[in-house]
Parts: C-alpha cells; structure tokens; sequence
C-alpha cells in the first residue's frame, strides 16, 4: 500500500486544519454523555410524517421526472416559494435571483469558488461560522478578522478592516453561529455604507433568521442596501449583498438545499460553478421540499420550533446562572435572541481544549472556541448548542460543566493563594 | 442595479467557456424535435415504484436519523452494499476506500479540488468528457491531450503524454464517453505500466461499465493495477488508480448518488474536501438507494437497462447505416460496445456547430464535438445519444440527420465541381 503521489499533490488539503470538531464529535460518541459539542436540530421535531405523505405525492404526480436530472438552477416552483418567501422579509427579488444550493455549506463554497484566489483577504467576525473558514481556505484565503461585541461587529474596527483591502466581508447577523450574537439595527445600516463606500460586498448568511425567540425582527443586511438612499439604490435589490440561507433548520438537513440570492450576473457565474461542482441539487428533494412548504406548512413548523428551541434556550441560561461561576470571577456567556447557540468566556488564563478532556470524563461536551477564529485566538472560550437536548438533558449537563468549571477556578485561586503565601513568607 | 465587483473578481469562471451544451438544450426544446443531444437516462425506465417503496420503508423504520445531518463518508450500509457489488468486477476494497458523493460530476470536482493547482497539467483522452473538463478548469487546469482509435488511447501517444509531466491521466475506459470507445484489454495492461513506470496516477471514470450490450467485459484499470506484478502491488488494492462510478446510469440521476474508490489517505483528504464542500450528500437519497439496492434490485434493474439500450444502439446503428453517407465521402462512425453515446466523424470540411443550425431547422439535434475537446479540435465531429429516444424516434431522427449530412455533402461537390469546370473552362 503506497501512494507517494498524494503526498506531492493534495496541497490545499494539507494547508486545511483536520476538523478538531469532526474528531471530537467521535470523541464524545457515549451513550450516557450529554453534548452540547453538535450543531444538529432536534430530530424529535422534524415533520417525518409529512415528508413521507410529500414524498408519496411528488413520485405519483411527477413520477420520472423526480428522478430525472434537472436545471442546474434548481426546481423553478421552489425558487419561486422562496421568491414569496423572502418578500415578507423585504427581500424583493425575482426568480432568476435564486440558485438553489445542496445546503447553505455548498453556497459557501461556490462563492469562495468564483470569488476567492489564493492569498486574497476575506474579512470575517472574530470569532465566525467554522463551515465558512472549511470553504473559503480551500480556496487559499487569508482572513482579516474585526471584533464583535453584544451588539455584533464594532463598526470603527470594521472600517479598519476594510482599509486592509479585502475582497468582501462574510457576516451572520442573526444569532450568529458560534456566538448567538446579532447585530443591532443601527450598526447594520452603519455597516452597509461602509461597505458601499469602500466598494467590498458583504456574503450575508443567514441560516438561522426566522428561528427568533425574543425581540423584534431586524432587517436582513440586503435590505437596508436595498433601501439605502446615500447608495442611491432606489429601493431595488442593488447587488452589493449576497444573502445565503437554508432548509436544515427549518425543514430538515438531511435534504441538503439551501439557497443563494445574488445579482442576476453573480448567479450566473455561480451556476456555471455549481454546474462543474455537482450539476444540480437531489431532484427529488428539492420537489420534496416544495411540496411541504407549498401550503404554509413550513411557516407553521417554524412557529413550533421557536416555541421549542426558544425554551430550551430559557432553560439553558437560567441552568448556567444557578451552576456556574460569577461574573465577577471573568466567566461570561452570551444571551441570544434565537438561533441554536450561546457563548461562553472563560477567565483568560483557561485553555477549553484541555477543560474538555475533564468536561468529557464528566459525561458533557462542548466545543471549544478556537476552531472558530481564523487567526487564532479563544482559548478561553467554548460554544453550546441548546437545540439538541432535552429540557432535562441541558439542566443536567450544564449542572456538570459547572462543577468542572467551577472547580478548576478554585484549584487554581487555591494555587495562586499557595504561591502567594509562598512569597510572602 | 450594479456589481461592478463581480467583473473584477470571478476570475475562474471567466476562463471557462460559458456551456455549450447548456445553450443548446435551451434552443432545442421544441416538442416535434427529435434530440440525439442529451447524456439522459430513458425516464420511462425509472424504477419509480420501488424508489416510492423504499422511500416509504426507509422514513417509516428510520424516521428522524433519514433528515438529520449524516457523515461526510457515506452512509455506512450503502458504502459497504459498493463494497460487496465492486468484489464482483475484481475490485477488492474495504468500506474506509469508499466515499459517497454528490453525483459522479462531485467526485470529478473533489479530485480537482484536492490535487489540482492552477497551470498543472492533466493528461486526458482527445476528446474527453466535457463534465471533468469543466471541473478540472475550474481550478486552473491546462491539458495534456492523447488521440485514441478504436481500442481507446494510443500507448506510444500516452507515453509522449506522460513526458510533459501531467499531474494525472483521466480516463473513462468503458464506452467512453463522448466517443463510446473501449480501451483494451491489452492497451489496459500496457497503460497500468506506463503509470507506474512515470509514477503518475490515473483517474478511471467508469459511469457505464454495467450497461454491456455485446462483447466480454474487461478488468477495470484499478483491478489491473492491484494484480500487476511488475507494479509488486502483490493483489492488493494498490492505489495508482482511483475508481469512480455512479447510481445515475443504473437507478436514477435525480438522486446525485456517485461514489469513489481510492487510498485510504487519498480518501481523507476527499473527506476533507467535501466536508467543506457540501457537508455529506443528501441522507434520505442514500437510504433509499441503499433500500432499493439491497435485495438485488438493481442487478436486474440494469439487465433490463441493458435489453432495452442494446436495442436502441441497434436500431441506431442499422440507422445510420441506410441514411449517411457512405464512408469513401469521408463520413465515418464508432460501434459502442455499450453506454449512451456514439461518434460521427464527418468530412474535415464540415463544421458541426454549422450544421447544428440546419439541423434544428429539419427538427434534429445532436452535440457538436468541440467542447469535448480540452485543446481545440473536432470541429467535423458530433456526438449522438442513443439511450433517451424510443426505438421508433431513433430511426426517424436519423433519417433526418442523413438527408441533412448528404445534402451538405452533395452542395460541396457541386461546389468543388462547379469550381473545376470554372478552372478548367
């Protein structure tokens, strides 16, 4: 067995960092552990039952043509639900603005595909979404990364960013995965003139939008560009913005679909990409997908997966308020409005990679932060997910992450406290 | 509306020429035309019941786990079902050298993805198959292009090939398309040396292997390779060779179900790739291909593929037999062993995407066989599917095509004679 050529030759796998989440995942794969490591929708809630009744009728209906291959573009009725969608959020587009996607990862990666080549800066939130970083550094991209804050990316440093030229900015502003942080209405307009002026597009993913549990609805980035009168866009989508989102986690991601909305002549390279990439999404799943959001069935699940997830989130913060450590000892966490996750700091002086190992012999699991800074940093920091478990599941499991963090605390102030006492006598 | 950006940046697809093919299925949907233009599968074949069945089974006794996020892999029971079908054709593997992919058409980009760097060279047939054409180009690609005759690539031609150093040789063996031309089984052995003698691996592109319709079938390339005592791989699968194949042709395309067979390194680094790419293919999709293909289904589901495709390329071939030119004007024609596809050579003077336009004018269509060509060339040539049309569309289709070749032919000669009465009057 020898392949001495793949060693030669696979180069952009070798500049890849081996998904630290990928190994862990295996890592935790205990019956009695309860992760908060997963990004993973609560499968209990997925609609099996009207699947299956969609599967049914798209096969007696359209029969063959389910099966056969199809537009690179995507199914033209799901584009067009996706069109009637989206205007209620004010995105006003039309159809030949839509490339259905195999999942919001592939639309990641098409638009590295067109857009980035090797060395080009990308400028990213500090931390952002791992799945971006995955596809864009197959391309060769640098990062240029900008700080956030409760309220999202802090404009005076984003403007420092764009001043290091990069090609365009990739932001999540709902709930942002890994942070649960979302950007505020103000700095979202803020941060569409910046990039208008600076001339930099912005890729606006948006996967988890309609998943709000509290607080108003803020207007998607692509809309305030839209509407941005100093850009003198005239209310019609103008094109400076990309927005991305997808099906996973309001219908199910095991169908893989997303979509990408863009400027006709974006899409159009992105079609010719997504042609040499996979010619088109599952034909079939996409006219599944069509079939149970025709009616307003998806709109109606979407209303019970807020009412779910939106309790587990409650469940999650009051669980970590009770459990663990005061702020007064550099132990933080973040509030999200929506979404699937929230954020926790740690005092600097920990390192999660290591926590985890503990966390893991105490049956809970989480991410650790650093995977999710392109340019290193967050040691100190940990991601959970609060869809996935039960409401007792993340009780208990936030109950035990907050005995291994609290007493990691206390060994280590017993330390300081020893070496104090050391010096001082 | 303005993106004055995208001109600046989409570099890669700006060198791609925009899909001819693409362009010209547009043209020709005309319902009285008869197209001999597309790569499909006869849609009336579909084995819609059984997909509707499986579907059923596979949502009732997996439920949730056939929507939620999947391995990146494959599903396990799927990859081990490739396992035990490939030992059948020699190809001796374990389920860590299998990976499930988004359509063959994503195994192609992965492999451009994990070993191509712009301005390497890779080494193709001439002409190749325009879908790893477009995938390779898209990560810089140029080509090394080798001429084949009846019995496939020229091994003193490779050899040539080989010496300007390609990255690696793509190569579709079987029924190739667009030509429909079968390596040997001599040409195989001497090639599989020639690899590993100049330590350059091979791509073998096998979508049509199955579907046989006279003549013994030949090892595979990667078989070869593993046996090659010279190579001292012992029997072993060795791993010069990458093996892919597809579900498109023998089940159904609409369900983007391929997969690849190599190292188990050269695998990893695959895994890594699509990981960024599209996270894993679509869960549901593999369970029912699984489901469908477990009994046996498919096995005979491709012997009856076969009846009814074996039929088609007759009925094309007694065809063109009765309605072309005969040979001495210059036209000439391949007879595949199998697959979708055969190969019209015309006259050097005639240009097919000339002769496309009359063509569509007398309701006939077919590819002209440029784009097949990497390096340029093929201007006098056309491809033509036989597997999409009923036996009763062939023969009408090609009567068609006939009296258009000959009656371009017949206005030449007049020409030419017409210009040497001119010359000698």
């Amino acid at each position: 067995m020898s392949t001495p050529w793949i060693h030669r030759y696979a180069q952009r796998t070798q500049r890849m960092t081996s998904s630290m989440i990928r190994e862990l995942l295996k890592l935790i794969a205990q019956p009695d552990l309860i992760s908060f490591a997963g990004g993973l929708p609560a499968p209990e809630l997925f609609p099996v039952e009207e699947i299956k009744e969609a599967v049914e009728t798209v096969l007696t209906i359209k029969g063959a043509k389910a099966l056969q291959y199809s537009t690179t573009e995507g199914y033209p009725p799901l584009r067009d639900m996706l069109v009637r969608h989206m205007k209620r959020y004010g995105i006003v587009v039309d159809i030949d603005n839509v490339l259905i996607t195999s999942g919001s990862q592939q639309a990641l990666d098409l638009i590295g595909k067109i857009l980035i080549n090797t060395g080009d800066k990308i400028l990213t939130e500090h931390p952002s979404y791992l799945g971006a970083i995955q596809a864009f550094t197959m391309y060769g991209a640098d990062y240029v990364t900008v700080p956030i804050d409760d309220d999202g990316v802090i404009p005076e440093s984003l403007e420092v960013g764009l001043r290091a030229g990069p090609k365009f900015m990739y932001l999540l502003p709902n709930f942002q995965n890994p942070t649960g942080v979302t950007i505020s209405a103000g700095r979202r307009r803020e941060l569409v003139l910046l990039a208008d002026r600076y001339g930099i597009p912005i890729i606006e993913d948006d996967p988890y939008g309609q998943l709000r549990y509290e607080g108003d609805h803020i207007k998607p980035l692509v809309v305030i560009d839209a509407e941005c009168l100093e850009c003198q866009h005239n209310g019609r989508y103008s094109g400076n913005v990309i927005y991305m989102s997808t099906f996973s986690k309001t219908l199910a991601p095991g169908l893989r679909l997303g979509w990408i909305v863009a400027p006709k002549e974006v899409i159009h390279r992105l079609v010719q990409a997504k042609q040499g990439t996979d010619l088109h999404s599952s034909t079939i799943d996409q006219m599944v997908a069509y079939e149970v959001g025709r009616g307003g069935f998806i709109d109606r699940h979407v209303q019970h997966l807020r009412e779910v997830y939106g309790n587990r989130r409650k469940v999650m913060l009051d669980a970590l308020a009770r459990a663990f450590p005061d702020p007064s000892l550099g132990v933080r966490w973040t509030r999200p409005q929506g979404g699937l996750f929230l954020w926790i700091e740690l005092p600097d002086w920990m390192d999660t990679s290591e926590l985890l190992k503990t966390a893991v012999k105490e049956k809970v699991a989480f991410v650790p932060g650093t995977p999710f800074y392109p340019n290193g940093g967050g040691r100190n920091t940990m991601r959970l997910n609060f869809s996935y478990g039960t409401e007792a599941m993340i009780e208990e499991g936030i109950a035990r992450l907050g005995r291994v963090v609290t007493q990691q605390i206390a060994r280590r102030n017993a330390a300081v406290a020893a070496v104090g006492d050391t010096i001082t006598t």
